[in-house]
């Protein structure tokens, strides 16, 4: 944990001057609008430690390098995201010295917010230079949410004495992946333009050709003359802004660009179309432009804002959260997904993981149009060719589908066999939200026009991939890799076996609707797909059935996988502090044949289907696995938070939320630095919903409620949607109050008991602490 | 398999041109002389397929190059031999047009030949050329035994009718490996140079610099006049010689070399010991070096020949083996090993691997002065600090001691995780080549003076390495990768755990020698490597009698594995023919879930420690494990063979003796393009001397013989060694005999029965082909 930054309601505010958290900065203060996204890089010089990131959504790269043995089956290529072509870069330089604060003499009253109400990044300093110059300075930047292939920052700076200050705004293609091998470049610039006050460039990705074009557009303000030098080279252009300024008097630079890319114009019209965004956002001008970014988050706020009461640090915790979720991810165009870093480093590569159906989901099932989810789900169908494709690679047949573990385009694209090849945990996944998308929206026709299909073939797949034991006469599924990655090859894992069994006996369920409901589509895709209806289904009821599910007797818990007893049983709190977290302390084997779980695995599953477990299965469950957990990934707190209250855990659950709600501020995994968890930011939003609230809709498809609160609370509140109805549940330390926005009357069950609510209206019951416990 | 090659005693033969088994042929056809060596490529243009491969002994690169997540404790680098620059080349333009055979009009009477008596590759073959010309072309090249750092090329071409034909001997550093990403180029050319008939090269690795220099010298006879002209550039060097030649005359280049590395000389020297080494090669004349190899090659054939009578497919195939065996390693230098393909291809980056131990030693035990041994021995002895500074990496205490997997310098420089974390057995491999060379040769002194640190360390990384089960009540060692690398991360392999009891009681033993024979130095020792003589080899004592060792009780054999009998129990004659080898074919995956053995693992134990078992159990688990095995590894067939044997059963026996001496010839696998299995080939030797002669050193340190024959064979004839003294075994369908070279009486034990031999005497037995069975 590194604890540096001050705790606000609205704000991520960093005071004074330390190099030493630039990087994690760079990332906790990061903006995207959806379209694109910046880590909080500064717009002058900068010689200290940085990870330079600036992203375009859908933008990848294929990587082909090849380490060890290649592996039957791996795929051509790994997605990269890029580090695109600069387009903040300022280069400020005072009678000859240029600013940067990492060689600067010193650096006083030094502030960098985010402020998450209006979504912008606020910096100021002041500054002493080695040539005496002392200046204060202001910068101000945004990515308009409202246009998003705009980006405007201003550049304020006020010098205590006259001096000369040249601003250089520029766009710069030559940069670099911090993740590539022998620094290799990834961009072709093929144009570059600049002209007075104004710049271009066009740029090109290798081997996909994905294009994007950058202009800029600077105005100057505060100086009564200046002298503008457009300049360029191959990889460059930009303008020298020359000006004589006035002691105490403010200059400032705005500067206006737009972006755009391929995935959205042709390439002819690329760099006219990011001109024309330049252009249009300098003449509505930066007041404007901010007025519409703040009404547009005023409007996102008052959605999906939770509020917390007493407890500064938890409020901050779930803003932050809701803030990157919303800068990340908009829903607006179905070709993108939620990367686990979404905008803010190069790790995962910007690409899809089962993240988006185990956590993205849930949170946008509750937040968001009942098209966003759709979409999500679309998304998927889409691939399902890809998928039966990528099955087919790895020796399967007859139309089953495995989906890839990380993905840009429905191709699988990782390659470490324990991963790629084993994690298969992820068809469950895929499966479960179709289902879960069903239950909150009552949108039972998806089956019929897009999730049969997929349901099919991921029955297929698992009935396929279990083998028959003679040893254990039981089916059994050998060579996995669970949710906890701390494990590899192992056999019967308990998550990824019931999950297995799960989608078995859900694919015969969604079957029989569909012949029930629509016959005629049903024959159609029985056609479509070649299912043999005389058999198939047969077979998956009875690999269902007679799946080995491992158990352990002494302890009566799920067991996560066979021989997990074998191992030394040590709980997290035995180790020491100094080789926290173990991932970055000890050798992989090391950890693989430890006890200790990266995130929840069993608890998982007891979590998913935790309607068929009564209360003290899920508390001896949580009481062998809690401890054992180290929660090195950000989506394992979440997990453990909903279960900790569900069992009357609330200190267990309290502390388990400020760790993933606070993971990246408070960097829990010494690993910020590298960019924010985006996917895990909606795991804290199940926390507050799932958690304290005891929000769940189980089998029968009825909306449940049962919260606690924190003692640490006074009260909190939360929006929820279900069945595309609008609700309001405030908890205080005595009472729930549910409100409906809804135009009809709303049937919920609260503590067990059904409750209507009328249109406008709200009702009150007292708080039930018990209830679960 | 692939059958395209002629069988003969002595040579290797291709006839008939076909593009197709080229690169096949260049690796099989290779040259070395145990410090450098060459692949079989044409010395004129060739635009076919093509593994341009020529290697110089210890010299390589550490590729830094990462893909996927960064696993903690890898090494910085992976090593990888490097393609040097390629001194063979020689191009031939007729009449304007460059001989290329993959573009030439018509190629008749191709012929290769690898003469195994005398250490020469010759090729000889008629062209017709585009413009109409036709030639006939004869080339002999080979690397001098006798001077290391000299090879020879005569290349003879006859037209038939009269021509302008030009020679361009060169040298040509600018060459790249087939296993490097983004095409990177490893050497960089320091300087060219070249004058009439000469031309050198001076080349340094990129990274390590080490240093390769290439000088030439050549001799045109034939012609009557010839005009040459010096070439170069900063990455290549020659002479191009222009001729008039006349129909049906011959006229012929000979291109002396000398390659010169740093490892033998200063930086300075380089150039001018390469000039002088071709220039010495040029004055003794091809000749005299021919005859000068001829006779370094009887020697070694006098010496290590094994005979095989009325079988020449068997007899091809045993000589192949001695023949690489003897190009790859010749024991002079201690700073070299025998990496696992040798000179012969890219893979396996020409380092050291267990395959030394396990293989090579027990080879080079009965062929080669004891000294030899000691030396591979005393190379592991020097690299004991930097296994101890590796077991460190991985979180091992007390100077336990973990070998690299792979290494060219004592350092792991292999880094996929399930092979450089988890394949620890290789730390047995090398306490038992202690043990072994002891055995075999009586030089106990060696534990005190090296040997016993080593065991030392060994001992104390397993007794760490196991750990309690308290489910099972034993030790166990969890998250392993066996000998059988289709398996990775399993518990408690048989084979480990098996090697891992030895090694600590052979540890115990050790110390009690030391101590009881060289008391001063045992004390030296303990002070030395920090020894607590009071509870460590208790603790070792402690491990070894309860650690726990997998048995299956229905079918009374050892087990492979926790959980296998978990998997699908199907022979490997089950198998389409289709998807064989199962690595070309299947995913990994499908491969790790299977119950395929890529080599013998349970059976290498049986197999170590046989005198253990009875002969029941010996076939009990040859029964069971053998179907299973599908052979992938190289080092897997000669362990069958002796197995095999051992249970009286001579047709699998005789089967699999074909299928490891004749892997590379017959391509079994399907992947001899890449390289030759040179490690292997001292286990096709073992085949023989262990498996048909029976041949055994047991506990009681007595040499044990117990030959049976195949009915194949009329008769076979091996040498071995034993305590420095010289045996010769001759095995009939009726009788054994076996001949002293010792110059005492020499005891051993044949068929069970004590017998003694005089020297220069030998002694016959009848065949007893019952002994065992």
């Amino acid at each position: 944990m590194r604890q540096y930054l001050k705790q606000d309601e609205w704000r991520i505010i960093e005071e004074g001057f330390s190099p030493d958290h630039h990087k994690a900065s760079e990332s906790i203060f990061s903006l995207g609008n959806g379209q694109m996204g910046q880590r909080a890089n500064f717009e002058e010089a900068w010689s200290g430690p940085t990870l330079q990131g600036s992203y375009i959504a859908g933008v990848y790269y294929p990587d082909k390098t090849r380490v060890g043995w290649w592996k039957n089956g791996y795929p051509e290529y790994f997605a990269k995201i890029l580090n695109s072509p600069n387009w903040i870069g300022i280069d400020v330089n005072i009678d000859g010295e240029t600013l940067d604060l990492f060689k600067a003499k010193k650096v006083e009253r030094f502030q960098r917010i985010l402020n998450m109400q209006s979504g912008v990044l606020i910096r100021s300093f002041e500054v002493t230079l080695n040539n005496g110059q002392k200046l204060s300075v202001k910068t101000e930047r945004f990515l308009s949410m409202k246009r998003p292939e705009t980006g405007v920052i201003r550049y304020s700076v006020t010098p205590e004495n006259d001096c000369k200050i040249i601003f250089t705004p520029y766009i710069d293609g030559d940069v670099v992946n911090e993740d590539s091998n022998y620094e290799e470049k990834f961009w072709n610039i093929l144009e570059t333009d600049a002209s007075e006050n104004q710049a271009s460039l066009l740029s090109q990705t290798k081997k996909l050709d994905f294009r994007v074009a950058f202009a800029m557009k600077a105005e100057v303000t505060g100086a009564d003359s200046s002298d503008v030098q457009p300049v360029k080279n191959e990889n460059y252009s930009g303008n020298h802004i020359s000006l004589r300024a006035t002691a105490k008097k403010t200059v400032t630079l705005i500067k206006y660009i737009g972006v755009c890319s391929s995935l959205n114009y042709k390439n002819e019209e690329l760099i006219n179309a990011a001109k024309k965004e330049a252009s249009n956002a300098e003449l509505v001008g930066f007041e404007t432009l901010l007025k519409e970014q703040k009404a547009h988050w005023e409007n996102i706020w008052r959605l999906s804002d939770i509020k917390i009461k007493g407890d500064v640090t938890a409020q901050q915790g779930i803003r932050f959260n809701i803030f990157h979720l919303n800068q990340t991810y908009t829903g607006k165009d179905e070709r993108l997904n939620v990367g686990p870093k979404g905008f803010t480093g190069e790790k995962y590569g910007g690409t899809t993981y089962w993240d988006t159906e185990a956590y993205g989901i849930p949170f946008f099932l509750m937040t968001a149009p009942q098209k966003v989810v759709r979409n999500l789900l679309v998304y998927r169908y889409k691939h399902l060719q890809k998928a039966i494709e990528n099955a087919k690679k790895l020796g399967f047949t007859n139309g089953a589908a495995l989906y890839p573990m990380v993905t840009i385009n429905g191709e699988e694209c990782h390659n470490e066999w324990e991963i790629t090849f084993e994690e298969i945990h992820r068809n469950g996944a895929i499966a479960f939200a179709i289902y879960n998308y069903i239950r909150h929206t009552g949108d039972t026709n998806y089956l019929a026009e897009y999730g049969l299909e997929v349901l099919i073939g991921i029955a297929r797949f698992w009935s396929q991939r279990a083998t028959f034991s003679q040893d254990k006469k039981k089916f059994v599924i050998l060579g996995v890799t669970g949710p906890n990655e701390y494990e590899n090859n192992v056999n019967n894992n308990w998550y990824t076996n019931k999950i297995a069994r799960w989608c078995l006996n859900y694919a015969r369920e969604a079957l029989d609707i569909v012949q029930k409901n629509n016959p005629g589509r049903f024959d159609e895709i029985v056609e479509k797909v070649n299912l043999d209806t005389s058999t198939e289904s047969g077979v998956w009821k009875s690999v269902a059935t007679n799946l080995h599910l491992p158990y352990n007797k002494d302890e009566e818990v799920f067991l996560q996988q066979d021989g997990y007893m074998d191992k030394e049983q040590i709980t997290a709190n035995e180790l020491s502090p100094s080789i926290r977290p173990i991932n970055q302390h000890w050798s992989w084997d090391r950890i693989l044949r430890s006890c200790f779980i990266k995130q929840a695995d069993t608890l998982q599953g007891v979590y998913l289907f935790e309607e068929e477990f009564d209360t003290e299965t899920i508390r001896r469950n949580f009481a062998f696995y809690e401890p054992r957990t180290v929660h090195e990934s950000s989506l394992s707190p979440c997990v453990h938070t909903i279960l900790a209250a569900r069992i009357g855990n609330p200190d267990k659950a309290y502390e388990m939320y400020l760790r993933t709600s606070r993971l990246d501020i408070d960097d829990y995994n010494h690993e910020v630095h590298e960019g924010l968890h985006i996917t895990s930011m909606a795991g804290t939003w199940m926390s507050i919903v799932e958690g304290f609230g005891g929000k769940r809709v189980y089998k029968d498809g009825k909306l449940r409620l049962s919260p606690i609160i924190p003692k640490q609370w006074d009260e909190y509140a939360f929006r929820i949607r279900f069945h595309e109805n609008d609700l309001e549940v405030n908890v205080t330390q005595n009472e729930v109050e549910v409100f409906s926005h809804a135009d009809e009357v709303i049937s919920l069950v609260l503590y067990g008991k059904e409750i209507r609510i009328t249109p406008g209206k709200s009702i009150k019951e007292p708080l039930n602490v018990k209830y679960y416990a």
